[in-house]
Protein backbone atom coordinates (compact mmCIF):
# COMPACT_ATOMS: atom_id res chain seq x y z
CA UNK A 1 0.00 0.00 0.00
CA UNK A 2 1.14 3.57 -0.70
CA UNK A 3 2.04 5.64 2.05
CA UNK A 4 -0.49 8.44 3.63
CA UNK A 5 2.22 10.79 3.84
CA UNK A 6 5.20 11.30 1.82
CA UNK A 7 8.16 13.54 2.44
CA UNK A 8 8.69 16.33 -0.71
CA UNK A 9 11.60 18.46 -0.67
CA UNK A 10 10.22 22.45 -1.09
CA UNK A 11 11.72 25.54 -0.63
CA UNK A 12 10.44 27.33 2.63
CA UNK A 13 10.33 31.45 1.59
CA UNK A 14 9.62 33.65 3.94
CA UNK A 15 10.34 37.86 2.55
CA UNK A 16 14.09 37.27 4.23
CA UNK A 17 14.91 33.81 3.58
CA UNK A 18 14.86 30.87 1.02
CA UNK A 19 15.42 27.13 2.54
CA UNK A 20 15.74 24.08 0.92
CA UNK A 21 14.00 21.67 3.62
CA UNK A 22 11.58 18.28 3.00
CA UNK A 23 7.96 18.82 4.14
CA UNK A 24 5.29 16.22 4.29
CA UNK A 25 2.43 16.18 1.83
CA UNK A 26 -0.55 13.88 2.11
CA UNK A 27 -0.65 11.78 -1.09
CA UNK A 28 -3.31 10.90 -3.08
CA UNK A 29 -4.39 7.84 -5.85
CA UNK A 30 -6.68 6.75 -8.01
CA UNK A 31 -9.52 3.97 -7.53
CA UNK A 32 -11.68 2.60 -10.30
CA UNK A 33 -14.65 0.96 -8.93
CA UNK A 34 -16.03 -2.06 -11.56
CA UNK A 35 -19.33 -3.55 -10.81
CA UNK A 36 -19.97 -6.75 -12.46
CA UNK A 37 -17.86 -6.11 -15.04
CA UNK A 38 -19.13 -2.47 -16.04
CA UNK A 39 -16.88 0.43 -14.88
CA UNK A 40 -18.65 3.28 -12.62
CA UNK A 41 -16.36 5.52 -11.65
CA UNK A 42 -12.98 6.75 -10.92
CA UNK A 43 -12.48 8.68 -7.29
CA UNK A 44 -9.30 10.59 -6.44
CA UNK A 45 -8.77 9.51 -2.93
CA UNK A 46 -6.11 8.84 -0.02
CA UNK A 47 -4.90 4.98 -0.36
CA UNK A 48 -6.79 3.65 3.03
CA UNK A 49 -10.00 1.64 3.80
CA UNK A 50 -9.76 0.52 -0.53
CA UNK A 51 -12.37 -1.71 0.67
CA UNK A 52 -14.59 0.57 2.38
CA UNK A 53 -14.68 3.34 0.17
CA UNK A 54 -16.09 1.15 -2.70
CA UNK A 55 -18.25 -0.78 -0.68
CA UNK A 56 -19.64 2.63 0.87
CA UNK A 57 -19.66 4.17 -2.51
CA UNK A 58 -22.08 1.48 -3.37
CA UNK A 59 -24.22 2.18 -0.81
CA UNK A 60 -23.94 6.28 -1.11
CA UNK A 61 -24.94 5.70 -4.81
CA UNK A 62 -28.08 3.74 -4.10
CA UNK A 63 -26.95 0.89 -5.81
CA UNK A 64 -26.30 -1.74 -3.14
CA UNK A 65 -27.95 -1.84 0.74
CA UNK A 66 -25.95 -4.13 2.45
CA UNK A 67 -22.64 -6.22 2.22
CA UNK A 68 -24.78 -9.78 1.27
CA UNK A 69 -25.90 -7.97 -2.02
CA UNK A 70 -21.32 -8.39 -2.84
CA UNK A 71 -20.32 -11.88 -3.52
CA UNK A 72 -17.18 -10.92 -4.05
CA UNK A 73 -14.53 -8.22 -3.99
CA UNK A 74 -10.94 -7.65 -5.11
CA UNK A 75 -8.99 -4.91 -4.58
CA UNK A 76 -5.68 -3.78 -6.30
CA UNK A 77 -4.21 -1.33 -4.08
CA UNK A 78 -1.12 -1.08 -6.37
CA UNK A 79 -3.46 -0.70 -10.12
CA UNK A 80 -6.44 1.21 -8.24
CA UNK A 81 -8.94 -1.34 -9.01
CA UNK A 82 -11.65 -2.27 -7.10
CA UNK A 83 -13.32 -5.26 -8.66
CA UNK A 84 -17.02 -6.26 -7.42
CA UNK A 85 -19.30 -9.04 -8.36
CA UNK A 86 -22.94 -8.73 -7.10
CA UNK A 87 -25.19 -11.30 -6.21
CA UNK A 88 -27.64 -10.24 -8.92
CA UNK A 89 -24.91 -10.38 -11.64
CA UNK A 90 -24.73 -8.32 -14.78
CA UNK A 91 -28.20 -7.76 -15.06
CA UNK A 92 -29.13 -6.44 -11.91
CA UNK A 93 -26.19 -3.65 -12.12
CA UNK A 94 -27.14 -2.85 -15.61
CA UNK A 95 -30.46 -2.20 -15.04
CA UNK A 96 -29.69 0.22 -11.79
CA UNK A 97 -27.17 2.12 -13.84
CA UNK A 98 -29.27 2.63 -16.96
CA UNK A 99 -31.74 3.93 -14.66
CA UNK A 100 -29.33 6.45 -13.69
CA UNK A 101 -27.85 7.41 -17.15
CA UNK A 102 -31.07 7.67 -18.05
CA UNK A 103 -32.22 10.29 -15.06
CA UNK A 104 -28.76 12.15 -14.57
CA UNK A 105 -27.03 11.33 -18.04
CA UNK A 106 -23.85 11.04 -16.21
CA UNK A 107 -22.33 9.02 -13.41
CA UNK A 108 -21.13 11.95 -11.48
CA UNK A 109 -22.12 11.77 -8.29
CA UNK A 110 -23.80 14.72 -7.66
CA UNK A 111 -25.87 14.08 -10.30
CA UNK A 112 -27.37 10.81 -8.38
CA UNK A 113 -29.18 13.08 -5.86
CA UNK A 114 -31.72 14.92 -7.59
CA UNK A 115 -35.13 15.70 -6.02
CA UNK A 116 -36.60 12.37 -6.69
CA UNK A 117 -33.86 10.79 -4.23
CA UNK A 118 -34.59 13.17 -1.49
CA UNK A 119 -38.17 12.89 -1.56
CA UNK A 120 -38.44 9.12 -1.69
CA UNK A 121 -36.15 8.94 1.43
CA UNK A 122 -38.08 8.42 4.59
CA UNK A 123 -38.24 10.92 7.61
CA UNK A 124 -35.77 9.95 10.44
CA UNK A 125 -37.85 8.96 13.26
CA UNK A 126 -35.31 8.59 15.93
CA UNK A 127 -35.58 10.04 19.50
CA UNK A 128 -32.00 9.99 20.50
CA UNK A 129 -30.53 13.02 22.23
CA UNK A 130 -27.72 14.63 22.71
CA UNK A 131 -26.03 17.56 25.46
CA UNK A 132 -24.56 20.35 24.31
CA UNK A 133 -21.03 19.14 26.64
CA UNK A 134 -21.64 15.48 24.38
CA UNK A 135 -21.36 17.53 21.17
CA UNK A 136 -18.35 19.60 22.10
CA UNK A 137 -16.66 16.56 23.15
CA UNK A 138 -17.20 14.50 20.58
CA UNK A 139 -15.42 17.74 18.33
CA UNK A 140 -12.68 17.91 20.98
CA UNK A 141 -11.91 14.12 20.14
CA UNK A 142 -12.38 14.40 16.61
CA UNK A 143 -10.07 17.20 16.41
CA UNK A 144 -7.36 15.34 18.02
CA UNK A 145 -7.71 12.38 16.27
CA UNK A 146 -6.30 12.90 12.82
CA UNK A 147 -2.60 12.36 12.63
CA UNK A 148 -2.72 12.79 8.93
CA UNK A 149 -4.22 16.19 9.32
CA UNK A 150 -1.53 17.12 11.86
CA UNK A 151 1.38 15.96 9.78
CA UNK A 152 -0.10 17.38 6.05
CA UNK A 153 -3.16 20.14 7.18
CA UNK A 154 -4.62 18.45 3.84
CA UNK A 155 -7.06 15.67 4.55
CA UNK A 156 -10.52 15.67 5.94
CA UNK A 157 -11.76 13.03 8.01
CA UNK A 158 -15.38 11.88 9.09
CA UNK A 159 -16.47 9.36 11.70
CA UNK A 160 -19.63 7.84 13.16
CA UNK A 161 -19.81 8.15 16.85
CA UNK A 162 -22.66 7.37 19.61
CA UNK A 163 -23.21 10.44 22.46
CA UNK A 164 -20.20 9.39 24.64
CA UNK A 165 -17.42 8.72 21.50
CA UNK A 166 -16.38 8.03 18.35
CA UNK A 167 -17.08 4.53 17.40
CA UNK A 168 -15.15 4.48 13.31
CA UNK A 169 -12.87 6.66 12.27
CA UNK A 170 -11.73 7.46 8.18
CA UNK A 171 -9.43 10.29 6.59
CA UNK A 172 -9.76 11.21 2.96
CA UNK A 173 -8.86 13.99 0.67
CA UNK A 174 -12.24 14.22 -0.02
CA UNK A 175 -14.48 14.64 2.39
CA UNK A 176 -17.29 12.33 0.15
CA UNK A 177 -14.77 9.60 0.51
CA UNK A 178 -13.78 10.17 4.03
CA UNK A 179 -17.57 9.73 5.32
CA UNK A 180 -18.07 6.83 2.72
CA UNK A 181 -15.48 4.97 4.52
CA UNK A 182 -16.97 5.07 7.78
CA UNK A 183 -20.58 3.88 5.81
CA UNK A 184 -18.47 1.25 4.48
CA UNK A 185 -16.40 0.26 7.14
CA UNK A 186 -20.42 0.18 9.23
CA UNK A 187 -21.46 -2.32 6.31
CA UNK A 188 -18.65 -4.63 5.96
CA UNK A 189 -18.02 -4.99 9.86
CA UNK A 190 -22.10 -4.99 11.05
CA UNK A 191 -21.59 -1.32 12.85
CA UNK A 192 -25.25 -0.29 13.05
CA UNK A 193 -25.75 3.44 12.29
CA UNK A 194 -29.24 3.57 13.43
CA UNK A 195 -29.53 6.49 16.64
CA UNK A 196 -26.25 7.44 15.94
CA UNK A 197 -24.16 10.62 14.70
CA UNK A 198 -22.35 11.75 12.00
CA UNK A 199 -19.40 14.31 12.18
CA UNK A 200 -17.46 15.66 9.65
CA UNK A 201 -14.78 17.97 8.72
CA UNK A 202 -16.12 19.52 5.75
CA UNK A 203 -18.90 21.77 5.23
CA UNK A 204 -22.44 19.64 4.49
CA UNK A 205 -23.86 20.61 1.36
CA UNK A 206 -27.22 18.49 -0.05
CA UNK A 207 -25.17 15.34 -1.26
CA UNK A 208 -23.59 14.81 2.28
CA UNK A 209 -26.80 14.96 3.73
CA UNK A 210 -28.32 12.44 1.74
CA UNK A 211 -25.56 10.11 2.04
CA UNK A 212 -26.00 10.04 5.99
CA UNK A 213 -30.45 9.92 6.01
CA UNK A 214 -29.35 6.86 3.56
CA UNK A 215 -27.69 5.47 6.75
CA UNK A 216 -30.99 6.33 8.61
CA UNK A 217 -28.05 8.63 10.49
CA UNK A 218 -30.47 11.50 12.61
CA UNK A 219 -27.90 13.60 13.28
CA UNK A 220 -24.79 15.68 11.61
CA UNK A 221 -22.37 17.28 13.29
CA UNK A 222 -19.86 19.62 11.39
CA UNK A 223 -17.13 22.28 12.76
CA UNK A 224 -17.80 24.02 9.08
CA UNK A 225 -21.46 25.71 8.13
CA UNK A 226 -24.01 24.21 5.94
CA UNK A 227 -25.51 25.48 2.75
CA UNK A 228 -29.01 26.53 2.67
CA UNK A 229 -30.36 23.50 1.02
CA UNK A 230 -28.69 20.68 3.05
CA UNK A 231 -30.77 22.98 5.78
CA UNK A 232 -33.94 22.62 4.11
CA UNK A 233 -33.48 18.78 3.57
CA UNK A 234 -32.44 18.12 6.92
CA UNK A 235 -35.69 19.65 8.09
CA UNK A 236 -37.45 17.66 5.92
CA UNK A 237 -35.91 14.62 6.61
CA UNK A 238 -35.96 14.82 10.24
CA UNK A 239 -32.59 15.35 10.93
CA UNK A 240 -30.89 17.50 13.18
CA UNK A 241 -27.92 19.43 11.83
CA UNK A 242 -25.60 20.96 13.95
CA UNK A 243 -22.94 22.98 12.25
CA UNK A 244 -19.94 26.04 13.17
CA UNK A 245 -18.65 23.89 16.22
CA UNK A 246 -16.48 25.90 17.95
CA UNK A 247 -14.75 27.68 21.32
CA UNK A 248 -17.58 26.62 22.97
CA UNK A 249 -20.22 27.67 20.56
CA UNK A 250 -22.80 25.47 18.04
CA UNK A 251 -25.62 26.41 15.30
CA UNK A 252 -28.64 23.76 15.51
CA UNK A 253 -29.95 24.35 11.93
CA UNK A 254 -32.45 21.88 12.52
CA UNK A 255 -34.56 19.78 14.94
CA UNK A 256 -32.93 21.37 17.90
CA UNK A 257 -35.07 18.97 20.63
CA UNK A 258 -32.76 16.53 19.80
CA UNK A 259 -29.70 18.89 21.16
CA UNK A 260 -30.27 19.40 25.27
CA UNK A 261 -29.00 21.78 27.21
CA UNK A 262 -26.35 20.53 30.50
CA UNK A 263 -28.73 22.45 32.64
CA UNK A 264 -26.44 21.53 35.44
CA UNK A 265 -24.26 23.62 34.65
CA UNK A 266 -26.61 26.45 33.86
CA UNK A 267 -27.84 26.04 36.98
CA UNK A 268 -24.19 26.01 38.92
CA UNK A 269 -23.27 28.52 37.27
CA UNK A 270 -26.40 30.83 37.20
CA UNK A 271 -25.71 30.33 41.77
CA UNK A 272 -22.50 31.88 41.16
CA UNK A 273 -22.70 36.03 42.71
CA UNK A 274 -22.19 38.79 40.60
CA UNK B 1 -31.63 34.78 -10.15
CA UNK B 2 -31.26 32.34 -5.89
CA UNK B 3 -29.74 34.96 -3.94
CA UNK B 4 -25.91 33.81 -3.03
CA UNK B 5 -26.74 33.78 0.52
CA UNK B 6 -30.02 33.25 2.54
CA UNK B 7 -30.93 34.22 6.18
CA UNK B 8 -32.17 30.70 8.34
CA UNK B 9 -33.46 30.88 12.03
CA UNK B 10 -31.06 28.54 14.16
CA UNK B 11 -30.20 27.65 17.65
CA UNK B 12 -27.18 29.25 18.62
CA UNK B 13 -26.19 26.55 21.56
CA UNK B 14 -23.27 28.10 24.03
CA UNK B 15 -23.04 25.57 27.47
CA UNK B 16 -25.14 28.17 29.32
CA UNK B 17 -27.53 29.14 26.66
CA UNK B 18 -29.63 28.21 24.00
CA UNK B 19 -31.39 31.40 21.77
CA UNK B 20 -32.90 31.21 19.05
CA UNK B 21 -31.23 33.46 16.57
CA UNK B 22 -31.41 34.29 12.30
CA UNK B 23 -28.16 33.35 10.56
CA UNK B 24 -26.63 33.27 6.99
CA UNK B 25 -25.86 30.32 5.08
CA UNK B 26 -24.38 30.28 1.56
CA UNK B 27 -26.85 28.71 -0.86
CA UNK B 28 -26.58 26.15 -2.98
CA UNK B 29 -28.35 24.78 -6.83
CA UNK B 30 -28.03 21.88 -8.90
CA UNK B 31 -26.66 23.30 -12.46
CA UNK B 32 -27.58 20.13 -14.90
CA UNK B 33 -25.40 20.90 -18.59
CA UNK B 34 -26.88 19.50 -22.21
CA UNK B 35 -24.69 19.65 -24.81
CA UNK B 36 -26.27 19.24 -28.30
CA UNK B 37 -29.40 17.35 -26.52
CA UNK B 38 -27.04 15.21 -24.29
CA UNK B 39 -27.24 15.26 -20.28
CA UNK B 40 -23.73 15.83 -19.46
CA UNK B 41 -23.60 16.04 -15.68
CA UNK B 42 -25.51 18.22 -12.51
CA UNK B 43 -23.57 20.00 -10.74
CA UNK B 44 -24.37 21.66 -7.16
CA UNK B 45 -22.59 24.62 -7.04
CA UNK B 46 -23.61 28.48 -6.19
CA UNK B 47 -26.56 30.15 -7.58
CA UNK B 48 -24.09 32.78 -9.58
CA UNK B 49 -22.03 33.06 -12.47
CA UNK B 50 -23.84 30.03 -14.11
CA UNK B 51 -22.48 30.80 -17.93
CA UNK B 52 -19.26 30.75 -16.67
CA UNK B 53 -19.57 27.44 -15.07
CA UNK B 54 -20.96 25.55 -17.91
CA UNK B 55 -18.14 27.06 -20.78
CA UNK B 56 -15.54 26.45 -17.62
CA UNK B 57 -17.19 22.82 -16.89
CA UNK B 58 -16.60 22.12 -20.68
CA UNK B 59 -12.80 23.50 -21.32
CA UNK B 60 -11.82 21.63 -17.86
CA UNK B 61 -13.52 18.66 -19.55
CA UNK B 62 -11.42 18.58 -22.55
CA UNK B 63 -14.94 19.20 -24.45
CA UNK B 64 -14.33 22.49 -26.00
CA UNK B 65 -11.18 24.65 -26.37
CA UNK B 66 -12.60 27.93 -27.11
CA UNK B 67 -15.72 30.05 -27.16
CA UNK B 68 -16.30 29.80 -31.36
CA UNK B 69 -16.98 25.95 -30.68
CA UNK B 70 -20.12 27.03 -28.91
CA UNK B 71 -23.11 28.35 -31.20
CA UNK B 72 -25.71 28.97 -28.45
CA UNK B 73 -26.05 28.68 -24.68
CA UNK B 74 -29.29 29.16 -22.38
CA UNK B 75 -29.54 29.10 -18.76
CA UNK B 76 -32.39 28.84 -16.79
CA UNK B 77 -31.69 29.79 -13.14
CA UNK B 78 -35.04 28.36 -12.17
CA UNK B 79 -35.19 25.17 -13.42
CA UNK B 80 -30.89 24.85 -13.16
CA UNK B 81 -30.28 23.88 -16.44
CA UNK B 82 -28.01 25.10 -19.18
CA UNK B 83 -28.17 24.13 -22.59
CA UNK B 84 -25.31 24.48 -24.95
CA UNK B 85 -25.05 23.41 -28.45
CA UNK B 86 -21.58 23.34 -30.62
CA UNK B 87 -21.18 24.25 -34.11
CA UNK B 88 -19.93 20.75 -34.62
CA UNK B 89 -23.33 19.64 -33.69
CA UNK B 90 -24.66 16.26 -32.67
CA UNK B 91 -21.81 14.28 -33.78
CA UNK B 92 -19.02 16.23 -32.18
CA UNK B 93 -20.47 15.72 -28.91
CA UNK B 94 -21.43 12.10 -28.66
CA UNK B 95 -17.84 11.12 -30.73
CA UNK B 96 -16.30 12.90 -27.51
CA UNK B 97 -18.53 11.66 -25.05
CA UNK B 98 -18.40 8.22 -26.26
CA UNK B 99 -14.57 8.19 -26.09
CA UNK B 100 -15.02 9.30 -22.38
CA UNK B 101 -17.73 6.79 -21.36
CA UNK B 102 -15.65 4.03 -22.81
CA UNK B 103 -12.04 5.49 -20.93
CA UNK B 104 -14.15 6.09 -18.11
CA UNK B 105 -17.09 3.91 -17.59
CA UNK B 106 -18.41 7.54 -16.46
CA UNK B 107 -18.73 11.56 -16.70
CA UNK B 108 -17.64 11.79 -13.11
CA UNK B 109 -15.29 14.43 -13.18
CA UNK B 110 -12.52 12.89 -11.26
CA UNK B 111 -12.32 10.00 -14.04
CA UNK B 112 -11.52 12.36 -16.84
CA UNK B 113 -7.94 12.66 -15.85
CA UNK B 114 -6.05 10.22 -16.00
CA UNK B 115 -2.89 9.58 -16.90
CA UNK B 116 -3.37 9.96 -20.83
CA UNK B 117 -4.73 13.43 -19.80
CA UNK B 118 -1.48 14.53 -18.01
CA UNK B 119 0.75 12.84 -20.31
CA UNK B 120 -1.15 14.61 -23.10
CA UNK B 121 -0.25 17.78 -21.90
CA UNK B 122 2.19 19.93 -23.07
CA UNK B 123 4.82 21.31 -20.82
CA UNK B 124 4.67 24.70 -19.92
CA UNK B 125 7.51 26.60 -20.76
CA UNK B 126 6.31 30.46 -19.57
CA UNK B 127 9.43 32.34 -17.84
CA UNK B 128 7.12 34.25 -15.89
CA UNK B 129 8.89 34.95 -12.11
CA UNK B 130 6.76 36.49 -9.45
CA UNK B 131 8.18 37.87 -6.17
CA UNK B 132 7.89 36.23 -2.33
CA UNK B 133 6.36 39.99 -1.39
CA UNK B 134 4.13 39.56 -4.88
CA UNK B 135 2.70 36.36 -4.02
CA UNK B 136 1.96 37.54 0.03
CA UNK B 137 0.53 40.88 -1.55
CA UNK B 138 -2.08 38.84 -4.06
CA UNK B 139 -2.92 36.17 -0.94
CA UNK B 140 -3.76 39.35 0.98
CA UNK B 141 -5.72 40.62 -1.76
CA UNK B 142 -7.44 37.43 -2.09
CA UNK B 143 -8.41 36.72 1.55
CA UNK B 144 -10.26 40.16 1.82
CA UNK B 145 -12.29 39.77 -1.32
CA UNK B 146 -14.56 37.43 -0.72
CA UNK B 147 -18.26 38.80 1.10
CA UNK B 148 -19.73 35.87 1.03
CA UNK B 149 -17.18 34.26 2.57
CA UNK B 150 -16.95 36.48 5.32
CA UNK B 151 -20.47 36.16 5.75
CA UNK B 152 -20.53 33.00 5.57
CA UNK B 153 -17.40 31.13 5.76
CA UNK B 154 -19.47 28.56 3.32
CA UNK B 155 -17.70 28.99 0.12
CA UNK B 156 -14.14 28.34 -2.05
CA UNK B 157 -12.64 31.37 -4.01
CA UNK B 158 -10.32 31.32 -7.02
CA UNK B 159 -8.98 34.09 -9.54
CA UNK B 160 -6.76 34.55 -12.40
CA UNK B 161 -4.03 37.11 -11.24
CA UNK B 162 -0.91 38.81 -12.85
CA UNK B 163 1.70 39.64 -10.38
CA UNK B 164 0.20 42.87 -9.88
CA UNK B 165 -3.29 42.34 -8.30
CA UNK B 166 -6.40 39.98 -9.14
CA UNK B 167 -7.94 40.61 -12.52
CA UNK B 168 -10.93 37.80 -12.41
CA UNK B 169 -12.66 36.43 -8.96
CA UNK B 170 -15.47 33.90 -8.54
CA UNK B 171 -16.60 32.32 -5.41
CA UNK B 172 -18.65 28.84 -5.49
CA UNK B 173 -19.19 26.20 -2.98
CA UNK B 174 -17.02 23.79 -4.62
CA UNK B 175 -13.57 24.70 -5.23
CA UNK B 176 -13.82 23.09 -8.58
CA UNK B 177 -16.66 25.16 -9.69
CA UNK B 178 -15.16 28.24 -8.58
CA UNK B 179 -11.74 27.70 -10.73
CA UNK B 180 -14.24 26.63 -14.01
CA UNK B 181 -16.08 29.90 -13.20
CA UNK B 182 -12.59 31.80 -13.72
CA UNK B 183 -11.39 30.15 -16.63
CA UNK B 184 -15.36 30.40 -17.83
CA UNK B 185 -15.25 34.05 -18.04
CA UNK B 186 -11.62 34.13 -19.24
CA UNK B 187 -12.87 32.10 -22.50
CA UNK B 188 -16.40 33.69 -22.77
CA UNK B 189 -14.82 37.26 -22.08
CA UNK B 190 -11.02 37.08 -24.07
CA UNK B 191 -8.77 37.40 -20.97
CA UNK B 192 -5.65 35.39 -21.86
CA UNK B 193 -4.62 32.66 -18.60
CA UNK B 194 -0.82 32.28 -20.52
CA UNK B 195 1.31 33.64 -18.43
CA UNK B 196 -1.05 34.40 -15.41
CA UNK B 197 -1.11 32.63 -11.92
CA UNK B 198 -4.47 30.76 -9.92
CA UNK B 199 -5.16 31.75 -6.70
CA UNK B 200 -7.01 29.31 -5.14
CA UNK B 201 -8.43 28.59 -1.23
CA UNK B 202 -8.83 25.02 -1.64
CA UNK B 203 -6.29 22.21 -0.90
CA UNK B 204 -4.34 21.67 -4.80
CA UNK B 205 -5.08 17.75 -6.26
CA UNK B 206 -4.13 16.31 -8.91
CA UNK B 207 -7.62 17.23 -10.94
CA UNK B 208 -6.95 20.95 -10.05
CA UNK B 209 -3.50 21.22 -11.06
CA UNK B 210 -4.64 19.38 -14.75
CA UNK B 211 -7.11 21.84 -14.73
CA UNK B 212 -4.74 24.65 -14.63
CA UNK B 213 -2.34 23.36 -16.79
CA UNK B 214 -4.99 23.28 -19.83
CA UNK B 215 -4.82 26.88 -20.01
CA UNK B 216 -1.23 27.22 -19.61
CA UNK B 217 -1.17 28.62 -16.19
CA UNK B 218 2.32 28.47 -14.90
CA UNK B 219 1.82 29.18 -11.60
CA UNK B 220 -0.81 28.06 -8.92
CA UNK B 221 -1.10 29.67 -5.58
CA UNK B 222 -3.19 28.42 -2.72
CA UNK B 223 -2.91 29.55 1.02
CA UNK B 224 -3.73 25.17 1.32
CA UNK B 225 -1.49 22.15 0.77
CA UNK B 226 -1.20 20.17 -2.10
CA UNK B 227 -1.20 16.25 -2.52
CA UNK B 228 2.04 14.29 -3.68
CA UNK B 229 0.31 13.34 -6.70
CA UNK B 230 -0.62 17.78 -7.73
CA UNK B 231 3.10 17.95 -6.61
CA UNK B 232 4.51 15.49 -8.93
CA UNK B 233 2.26 16.62 -11.93
CA UNK B 234 3.37 20.32 -11.23
CA UNK B 235 6.98 19.11 -11.48
CA UNK B 236 6.61 17.18 -14.80
CA UNK B 237 4.23 19.92 -16.56
CA UNK B 238 6.56 22.89 -16.07
CA UNK B 239 3.85 24.57 -13.20
CA UNK B 240 5.22 26.16 -10.33
CA UNK B 241 3.12 25.23 -7.40
CA UNK B 242 3.26 27.32 -4.12
CA UNK B 243 0.90 26.22 -0.77
CA UNK B 244 0.39 26.95 2.55
CA UNK B 245 0.75 30.48 2.08
CA UNK B 246 0.81 32.50 5.76
CA UNK B 247 1.98 34.37 8.20
CA UNK B 248 4.98 36.04 6.21
CA UNK B 249 5.66 32.09 5.06
CA UNK B 250 5.02 29.89 2.20
CA UNK B 251 5.82 26.88 0.57
CA UNK B 252 7.05 25.96 -3.34
CA UNK B 253 6.81 22.49 -3.96
CA UNK B 254 7.83 22.76 -7.77
CA UNK B 255 10.03 25.16 -9.86
CA UNK B 256 11.08 27.64 -7.69
CA UNK B 257 13.19 29.69 -10.02
CA UNK B 258 9.76 31.59 -11.00
CA UNK B 259 9.89 32.19 -7.03
CA UNK B 260 12.13 35.61 -6.89
CA UNK B 261 13.02 36.53 -3.29
CA UNK B 262 12.80 40.43 -2.07
CA UNK B 263 16.84 40.88 -2.06
CA UNK B 264 16.06 44.99 -1.41
CA UNK B 265 14.25 43.81 1.52
CA UNK B 266 16.72 41.09 2.43
CA UNK B 267 19.66 43.61 2.46
CA UNK B 268 17.90 46.23 4.31
CA UNK B 269 17.27 43.94 7.25
CA UNK B 270 20.66 42.83 6.84
CA UNK B 271 22.09 45.90 7.19
CA UNK B 272 20.25 46.52 11.06
CA UNK B 273 22.67 46.51 13.63
CA UNK B 274 22.39 43.65 16.10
Amino acid sequence: MKPEIERVPILRLTEQDRCEIEDTVVTEISLTIILDGQELTTLLCSPTKLEYLAIGFLCSEGLIKSKDEIKKMTVDDQRGVAWLESEQGKEFAAGRLLKRVVTSGGLRRASLHGDADAQSQAKIESGVEISAREVFSLVSEFQNRSPVFKATGGVHSAALCDTKGILVFSEDIGRHNAIDKVFGECVLTDIPTDDRIILSSGRIASEILLKAAKRNIPIIISVAPPTDLAVRLAGDLGVTLVGFVREGRMNVYTHGWRVRMDYTTRQSRARVPG
